[in-house]
């Protein structure tokens, strides 16, 4: 259905600029100039109202620090600053407001209306949001929802972070007579998020029968990946205009009668987004431009490398090769055809020596005892030693390529494959680790992860022979009973009436709850898929799952 | 001042026996015999009354699991298991209960009445508490608070958990004539909490004229050590009742008028008596019996060594060391004669041929880089895969040697000295470390920890003549600045007006917000002195501290 936009429209008075930027955490002077920046290029444009995302200057999320008063004052300033700079133009910022009753302070997620050098009004967020990964609720204190405001003869209504979802807030402004709402927010992605919130805030438009601009936050920050994708709706619900998700920009609402936005790529494409974003800015926020990955030449550690060269430059990766005595010949050659395909530099750091050395070392004090996992993990400890050097000596931050059905099962080494910085994969089922790797060979029509790395048996190569499937069957009844428990809650009665077999699907289980003090040292990762992020899941270490499991049936 | 107690006080017409155990989370068989074994000594010594503590059969911290249907149905099986086992003595049993309400499933903290078989009553917690380590707000739902029962003509009153310390509850109670509350808890230690703990609910007891029986949970569990301490007090708040702190067991409430209970031990001694217990129930819970501990010479080794010993027995402790090229002849005697005077075996992997290794296969690929930080992380790295290794092929579990001191500064090598299944010290800072060993010493009146490690100057001894000092400054002056940032809240400008040297204030404060991805990565450690265990703290990995601070200042 097009509908055609009269003259007097909320967008034909108003032009907005849409400051979908990366803010750092408690980078004060580098996120006002940032702000500043946009604004800069919004007066250009000849915008006259520019919104930036729910605590902006602050960064987002920012823990703990929001119990520091210097942290706090410290993005008060910040806030006052980019006032004090602003002209003729309306700039809707947000940040953290605090302010002091009974002697008691209290802190508000908020946004500052600034015109010509001053902070004309304060907007506070009249709810407290329970979405994952910024609770709020230890923190914020619920404000009151603030009337709309004129600019440009048009009533603006703002709604700061997710009281945009809250049943009652959009009709509550329209009563008001509020033409438009706008809504600085910080939703960060996982799969399926972006099209759920945009869906989720249309029918609140649609509901209230009122215009909707939301301006979202872009960027990584530690587990979180927040992916922008600012828009607007219609007071019908309808999208009208779309800025594109995990890039940074000042955007210019721009709608015109009858041309609806694009639809949004498909999930495979905005998961590399996402991936790729948090890598990059993860390395950034370290102060570091380079990384490194050892290749194996297995899937994994040639999708993370894919990664990295989308988000640093084929310049800023280096691929590391550390072939042992067992590590077949394939494996090599199919590491370097990668690096090639990625124009990446790799070094070779042959461990069989180290390893001879340890063994020899370790020999006299093992004694009658056969190899086992202790040699095992040693191949693996090796290169987490060699990767870690490589990044103390060059300063490159170090990319682990564990993946989710590893991290979920514990088959992984602690300080092995699991020594490094970042974890790209961390949230990422090997299932789509491989729909990953055909996605960016198929968007850019080349066999850049080559065939054979897609194509070969899944192996740690920590042993001759050895294969993934032997100790966790084949990775596609693996991920189906993983789904099922940790993002659908299903018990193992469940999970076995659904038609998975019950032997694997108790074996899954019990790796899972006999790994917790695996995944309680592992390295963070951008949540892709799970509800909640990794700091947010508390299990006990040791919980005895095997007893308590038999107990309950 | 001594009171006479008549012959009608509770005491004398209840015998109680008080079930301060350690239950293991999730082993519901092996946590029913234990309750089961404690019932029964309770009915051979006659008890009228055997209580157990808060969340008795689940385990405590049980975290998310108490989302799991199957795992809360589990301990419920567990506790009419008990029930239908149970004769002629009353069991007052902490549970976590179900209800059902217009068919939403809640959860509440509880205790189980019963009697001859039968679940005689449920009594749920009337509140919702905020303390440390559990988290009851994310799982539970507060009930009603229940009248007295009538059990061998006295009125007791039960209440769950801190409901206890509520204001309200005891005098509710009390005015529903109840002559006794007893109260089921699972309070974890840290220091100064037992005594504070004691104080104020005496002084409930007190200003509500009501006798209370406190029975706690003992045992650790992750990063809590719960500290039993079980207690009674009179009306008056004086305590007339006392069972041993960290000690396992079925204790009998016997009061003679006259005969107050010894005072609790020393700070130190708590401690001692807290890292003891944490790490002799980590190990249990992980199903091993022995621990390893990498021996440098230095006093953080020697104290995990010597408290690992008092908690495994010096049979199921092994001491490795490992030897470099730089490695004082005094650190290998000093760590000999700690072994000695703890009688542990101890075994030597000199790890020079490891790291001559390692450095001839990267030679060729640092040309022309000078050694640095990357050949002392090596030298770490090595002993950190040398006592994996150990642990992979023996069984033991590896003990790290790091302290908050260190881990707050970052002074500390990821996946080296850090690398190991528990850290006793995590939370002891470097100056109590040394309190502690002058502690071991005296209270044996022997040199257990060798007068020469005691006072040595600290050193990782990572490259030669390296002290801690020259990077941290005197840890008589780093604590304090940790201590005043980390639990009161400080900032810079305060810690320095309190008369601080302001550089190394600046240091260690730069040093802890750039060590987030450090302390991420670290093993789990006992709670001793932070208000908050470690996965309560939620810090940004990236935080741009010195931007942040300079900006608010």
């Amino acid at each position: 259905m097009a509908r055609d936009y009269d003259e007097n429209a909320w967008f034909n008075r108003l032009k907005v600029g849409v400051g979908q930027i990366k803010t750092s955490t408690g980078d004060f002077p580098g996120n006002v100039e940032k702000v500043l920046n946009a604004i800069k290029k919004a007066e250009e444009l000849g915008c006259n109202l520019v919104v930036f995302p729910e605590m902006c200057l602050a960064g987002c999320p920012a823990h703990d620090l929001l119990q520091r008063p210097d942290f706090v004052q410290g993005q008060i300033s910040a806030m006052r600053d980019v006032a004090s700079r602003v002209g003729r133009i309306i700039v809707l910022l947000g940040f953290v407001s605090r302010k002091k009753e009974d002697r008691i302070e209290y802190l508000h997620n908020a946004a500052a209306l600034c015109f010509d050098g001053k902070v004309l009004r304060v907007i506070e967020k009249s709810s407290i949001g329970e979405h994952s990964g910024l609770e709020e609720r230890h923190y914020m204190t619920k404000g009151e929802l603030a009337p709309p405001v004129r600019i440009n003869r048009v009533a603006v209504g703002v709604l700061v972070g997710d009281d945009v979802l809250r049943p009652g807030t959009c009709e509550q402004l329209a009563e008001q007579g509020a033409h438009v709402i706008v809504a600085p927010i910080a939703s960060p992605f996982r799969i399926g998020a972006t099209d759920s919130r945009i869906s989720r805030i249309a029918e609140r438009a649609d509901e209230a029968s009122v215009n909707l601009l939301v301006v979202n936050r872009v960027g990584g920050q530690d587990e979180l990946v927040f992916d922008g994708a600012s828009f607007a709706v219609d007071d019908y619900g309808e999208r009208i205009w779309q800025a594109p998700q995990f890039e940074e920009g000042l955007f210019v609402v721009e709608v015109s009668a009858g041309n609806r936005p694009a639809a949004l790529p498909d999930d495979l494409e905005q998961v590399r987004g996402a991936l790729v974003t948090s890598i990059r800015d993860y390395v950034h926020d370290c102060g570091l431009s380079k990384a490194i990955v050892g290749l194996s030449g297995g899937i994994d550690s040639a999708l993370v490398a894919a990664l990295a060269k989308d988000a640093l430059g084929p310049e800023n990766v280096l691929g590391l090769l550390m072939p042992s005595g067992i590590t077949s010949k394939e494996s090599t050659d199919y590491a370097e055809s990668l690096a090639s395909n990625l124009s990446i530099k790799t070094e070779s750091v042959p461990i069989q020596p180290i390893l001879d050395t340890y063994i020899g070392s370790l020999s006299g004090h093992f004694v009658g005892k056969e190899p086992d996992v202790t040699e095992q993990n040693l191949h693996a400890r090796i290169r987490g030693d060699i990767l870690m050097a490589f990044s103390n000596k060059l300063g490159h931050l170090v990319l682990c390529t564990g993946n989710r059905s590893e991290g979920s099962t514990g088959y992984a080494t602690l300080y092995g494959d699991m020594a490094g910085g970042f974890c790209p994969l961390a949230d990422v089922p090997k299932t789509l680790v491989y729909s990953l790797a055909g996605h960016i060979n198929s968007r850019t029509g080349q066999e850049v992860i080559p065939k054979t790395i897609i194509d070969r048996e899944p192996t740690a190569e920590l042993r001759p022979n050895q294969t993934d499937a032997e100790s966790l069957g084949p990775y596609k009844q693996l991920d189906p009973i993983l789904e099922a428990h940790l993002d659908r809650g299903l018990g193992i009665r469940e999970i076995v009436d659904s038609g998975l077999p019950e032997e694997a699907t108790r074996d899954a289980l019990r790796r899972f709850y006999c790994s917790q003090h695996k995944r309680h040292q592992a390295a963070p990762g951008p949540r892709i898929v799970s509800a909640r992020t990794s700091s947010e899941v508390r299990l006990p270490i040791n919980s005895h799952f095997d007893a308590w499991f038999k107990f309950s049936e």
